[in-house]
């Protein structure tokens, strides 16, 4: 049998620990798959005394993460310490740096600084593996960079924060508000204390620049994606997205269009029928589109020890094995810049909420808004017994009564213009509730 | 640049065609992706003057395909030929023993003959890649192979088979019989005029066959594969299944049991809400049971000639950038026979639908065969007004009254001993039938 892979690796919280197991426990199928073992040798984490389900007297420790990764006695670097800034940063580019590959699960790491890492291992010609860092357990990462290969990639879309996906299937199912689902999910362990980075839409972005970053060959960058967070959504939206035949879900969106890469992280009603409305809970999925061709969509765990552990070693698989492609599947040095596709010239339809002041002309003035940015309706409700928290009302004159419209093919500018305008006329109480769909 | 990856293409049907268009078509994206270009420089195909849609004179033509799998001009043979004998056969043989990898998109070949054209591949070190011979352009075979790496898988089972989900589904959808729906799928080009390997499951086994060894490491085999087609489905048992919370798709399903591999295709009732429920249509789906993991889900085009092609220039382009792993994942001199778990054995819950006489004792009379098999029920209704095509019926005493069984999970060999009892008792009328359920 061949000599093994010496692992290092650098961090130990659910997902480093989660390595250690599954490396032990796949030991006889990892030699039979990749023709020799795979064993980690040593091993760096902040505390060497926290407790752990692990036995650490097995393996060496190596306090500094920088000092593992260039360590002469092991062959590639497992990074799962997290954060776009050191140690994380300074101990893979250390480890790319000595020639040694390196699996990481950091996407803030890669969303951050993925061009950059990607030339220095093409340059020394050693693996930078990542398929943790997005949807993890489900092989994305793989199947964008080396499968598909012939394809033209139009779109890319998916649920990517299972947090949040967790969070509206929980508030549709039993019928709770965003506050109670996001308390149930901290004290599950879904959701962070601060749970903005989540619920905002932001690990969403980072992941969403990888893969577009994988389909289209541009530049990571998660600055170029327009960003919303589900926050705002309420039962009433959910109660109306069914009855109009959608679900509303937190969708990352990459879109090929004439003016280039459109990039965008919000709420969206997607068709009930279609496979991403399916998936509930923490669960992850990604939609590929490409030219000629019906869509893709791959559906599993979106986090987790296991599910990102597995990654993590099927990544070591591919490099015991010898198997190395670029790591965002072409040259990075040749990665182009995003030509951003503004979110003002967004094409689809809409889903407008309204709180309408409940007197003569109100309707008028509304439809007056509308008409002048040529937006056509495919449906509009008006009704006193649909409630922002679902409640029957009485439909007394003079209170706001709901509207709920739901727009042709229209674009952002114009929405936004009109709404704008709405407000101004008074016509309205609070603030408009806005979510677009997206077809299948 | 590096030198062009020359392609000899044997085949020149739907596939082949689409492979020729594509390959052009994505020249420049292969260049970017695999540091050089793909070149087909040969063909060969049963008829030279067949009309097409691609212009054969910019290539070379080799009457023989066999002699085109020797040619010293080329490097790789993409076999489209189809058919588990010769010239296919021979052709691919050629090639590996000429040391030239092969692509192919050939099931019914892998089905019979994988392990052998494995073995004959590794020995030679190159490639033998068949992406396109299972679930169209779903990378399932890539995931299976070089994804999930460390996981242990206990299932896999999917919908393989295009025509039987678009006639089920067109059954549900437009209230047809299954005879309407066949004739429609013929019509559309969904089925053969023979429709009979897709409808009763045989290519749907040749495909769980090739995924069962990817999965679980053993010999293909699709004689261990116990076949039950969808010809006897009716609308009743759609109805039925609707009513309890299922639908009916056709599976292949392979299990980790203690006795060893089961494997079975057959109509099957998946819950509703699960993911596989969703597929309809000629759309595909695999889904991958993995332990301690959530399932991962697979869904995309099954068939095609461009979604086969995607998955052969898939495969193609890995041979260019000079990735190569075993074909079944594995030393496939290391495979080891499937110990079979025999179908007696399966275990799961059943739904059973039988006509009753309408006369006394003929509830008490099946109670007691089930019970006597240690067989309880999870529901049981007997009604007059549904029916075998559906239509109302007004209940006359004496014609037989339908009876719609679900049990708790049981075994095969108790439902068919109750079965056969019941009939010998003959206080039912015509064959009963019987939906295995498959939980998620």
């Amino acid at each position: 049998m061949a000599e093994p892979l010496k692992v290092g690796l650098a961090g130990l919280g659910t997902v480093g620990s989660a390595v250690v197991q599954l490396l032990e426990r796949g030991r006889d199928k990892l030699i039979a798959r990749c023709g020799r073992p795979i064993e980690i040798v040593a091993l760096s984490a902040r505390s060497r005394t926290k407790k752990r389900n692990i036995d650490l007297k097995k393996f060496r420790w190596v306090a500094d993460p920088v000092a593992l990764a260039r360590d002469p006695s092991i062959d590639v670097l497992v990074e799962v310490i997290g954060g776009a800034g050191d140690p994380a940063k300074r101990a893979v580019e250390t480890a790319l740096a000595s020639g040694k590959p390196v699996v990481t699960a950091n996407k803030a790491l890669l969303a951050r600084h993925g061009q950059k890492l990607a030339i220095m291992a093409e340059r020394r010609q050693v693996a930078l593996n990542f398929e943790a860092s997005v949807g993890g357990g489900i092989p994305i990462v793989k199947t964008l960079r080396e499968g598909l290969s012939g394809d033209s990639f139009t779109r890319i879309y998916g649920i990517l924060n299972g947090t949040c996906n967790y969070i509206l299937s929980r508030m549709e199912q039993d019928r709770l508000a965003f506050e109670d689902c996001l308390r149930d999910a901290q004290r599950l362990g879904y959701a962070e204390a601060d749970p903005s980075f989540d619920v905002e839409g932001h690990d969403t972005a980072q992941k969403l620049s990888i893969l577009a970053s994988l389909a289209f060959g541009t530049k990571v960058d998660p600055h170029a994606i327009y960003v919303e967070g589900i926050s705002s959504i309420t039962l009433a939206d959910l109660d109306a997205a069914d009855q109009l035949g959608y679900r509303v879900k937190l969708l990352g969106v990459a879109v090929k269009t004439e003016e280039g890469i459109e990039q965008r992280v919000h709420p969206t009603m997607v068709p009930k029928d279609s496979a991403i409305a399916q998936v509930m809970g923490v669960t992850n999925a990604v939609t590929v589109d490409a030219n000629g061709l019906a869509p893709i969509t791959l559906i599993g765990p979106g986090a987790g020890g296991m599910a990102t552990a597995s990654a993590v070693v099927s990544d070591l698989a591919d490099i015991a094995r010898g198997v190395r492609t670029a790591p965002f599947g072409r040259p990075a040095a040749r990665m182009t810049a995003i030509r951003k596709a503004p979110m003002q010239h967004h094409e689809g339809g809409y889903y407008i909420r309204l709180l309408a002041r409940d007197r003569p002309g109100t309707a008028a003035t509304i439809a007056r808004r509308l008409a002048q940015q040529n937006i056509s309706l495919e449906s509009i409700v008006q009704r006193h017994d649909i409630e922002p928290h679902g409640a029957a009302r009485s439909g007394r004159s003079g209170e706001p009564v709901p509207v709920i419209m739901v727009t042709y093919a229209t674009n952002e500018d114009a929405v936004r213009k009109a709404l704008v305008a709405v407000r101004r006329d008074r016509v309205i109480s609070g603030r408009p509730q806005v979510i677009r769909i997206e077809k299948n």
